[in-house]
């Protein structure tokens, strides 16, 4: 009796979270510190059915895991792609990446299958709710993080709380457009910074001086087989290769035009840079700032993320901060 | 005695409304519904000394007028140009169209002088707070107010309530870039809305054209000696001529691209577009808010402002929304 009362104060308060991204799927248990405990990987799969089934047979075996780890399960909080409705727990809209994925709702469930309460936000979201809690955020009243992996995504954070605006889709940072026509994006319109500076834009960009003998630079290596991509673009421009060199700058000063863009409407204190091309673009992204910003919106901390897992953070900080409150 | 009781209750809780343009200083009382009873005009002087002296007459003799129309006045809203610190009531910053008012405390001079409580906004501000209290705006959580005028400005409401941003420096919407190059702004960068779609804007693109001797068209009335303005080239192409729909469709174009840009950005539920070119861009910025915004983003509605008077109104509702609570 005295040895679970100790069990019981050892017992770390914490979240489930789960990850939906267009290849994988995650969870993983995580204390209230931002300790990822134990992680479980899956490939996310393509039908709705075959998905929830996989996200319940998960979090059951991360749920007993956290047991035996002696981890107290608050919540389970959900990242995925796509539009979400917080209050309702509710995917509204999928993006391309995920198939079978709109007007899903998630809490239901999930909350059956464990008695738990569940949060649900998108991925851009999530990865602000994590620099709030865990990341550069910390305190910070105003600010945005804006996501540069293979599409551009991000969120707002006003008065310490995110934006979700009135159909929940606010924060769709990589359809700012910079550009009344420029190169075409996913979303069927031109000129979103999506299309200049995401990942999947570099791997056209790639791709096109590749196929016109443009991107092999002395000193590449570059296989005849391997597919190109963004870090062979990188690669090109560092060992001199102009036409490399020019497709990155336009696509660091699109970006730095659309981050100016947030600056101008909602003049945030602090602008975080996260995904895997963040601390590329982190320079380019504060020239652009000098040169075309307001004066008055200039006097901003540009940072680099140094969290690990923003999607799995974040879900987790909803139960984390929620719980007790229980505010969905 | 008892006539006295009557002209208390007949008294009518009102408003003294400052509005501080680059032309002219106004001046008004405002009553709780809205209804501008007494306007006063003059020119806005070019030095501090003799503006805030001016301030203080007109405020003064508009004060004795409204004891004598039976108007029991709560306080002064103070509407200008410029970056303002609403908290403080200083002018931070002021646009090149107002001179010496930059770091300027309005409140502490025409509070002593009045022995009232004083807020102060930005116009663009003002302007949004006139529409949720007087206009399209009234009972919307969240809606933006863009005004095209000379040049172009506006506000954010989110949760019914102005972002300011972190430097007061939220909603500057006319410089939202819409092109990584584009025309130069009066701001110092280029690309611009205000350089596409303002007054200023169409009036130096009228110029060219009729530099070229190509703003003249059949039917329209223009005299040597008459300077061009935007209303020229929208009567030229309204005649037919083709350059002078081809300057207005890109500035149409920018001018909705930007609105895109805010609806994907703080999501909000309306539009309303005020300032005197604002009926003419409604249907322009409609369909290109049908072509370029995400599918969620779209269902909002726009509208042209049907206030007269934003700036004033706007300014007088600080008074008569927060005189009882006393927020700054
Ligand atoms: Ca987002
Ligand atoms: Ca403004
Ligand atoms: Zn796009
Ligand atoms: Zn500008």
């Amino acid at each position: 009796c005295i040895s679970q009362d100790i069990d019981h104060i050892l017992e770390t308060q914490s979240a489930l979270a789960v990850d939906l991204g267009g290849t994988n799927l995650r969870v993983a248990i995580v204390s209230m510190k931002g300790k990822i405990v134990k992680k479980y990987s899956q490939s996310n799969p393509k039908t709705y059915e075959e998905r929830i089934d996989l996200i319940l047979k998960m979090c059951k075996e991360a749920f007993i895991d956290a047991v035996h780890l002696n981890c107290r399960v608050l919540g389970v909080g959900v990242s995925t792609g796509g539009r979400v409705n917080p209050q309702d727990g509710v995917v509204l809209h999928s993006t391309k990446l995920i198939q079978e994925w709109s007007s899903v709702d998630i809490r239901t469930p999930i909350s059956n299958a464990l008695h738990l309460p569940v949060w649900v936000d998108n991925d851009g979201n999530c990865a602000a709710l994590a620099e709030r809690k865990f990341g550069h955020g910390k305190g910070v009243e105003n600010f945005v993080t804006i996501i540069t992996g293979t599409g551009i995504g991000g969120g707002i954070v006003q008065h310490n709380e995110l934006i979700h605006g009135s159909t929940f889709c606010a924060a769709e940072l990589g359809h700012i457009m910079v550009s009344l026509d420029g190169p075409e994006c996913m979303c069927g319109s031109r000129g979103c910074i999506e299309a200049y500076a995401s990942g999947i834009a570099l791997q056209r960009e790639a791709k096109r001086l590749n196929d016109e003998d443009q991107l092999f630079t002395e000193g590449m290596a570059l296989k005849k087989e391997e597919p190109v991509s963004a870090v062979h673009l990188i690669n090109a421009a560092r060992l001199g290769n102009p036409k490399a060199d020019a497709v990155l700058r336009t696509a660091g000063t699109a970006l730095g035009v659309g981050i100016v863009n947030i600056l101008h409407m909602v003049n945030p204190a602090m602008v975080i840079l996260s995904g895997v091309l963040a601390s590329f673009y982190e320079n380019p992204v504060r020239q652009i700032i000098n040169q075309r910003a307001l004066s008055s919106a200039r006097d901003i901390q540009v940072m680099s993320s140094e969290l690990e897992e923003p999607a799995l953070l974040g879900a987790a900080s909803m139960v984390l901060d929620y719980a007790t409150r229980r505010t969905y």
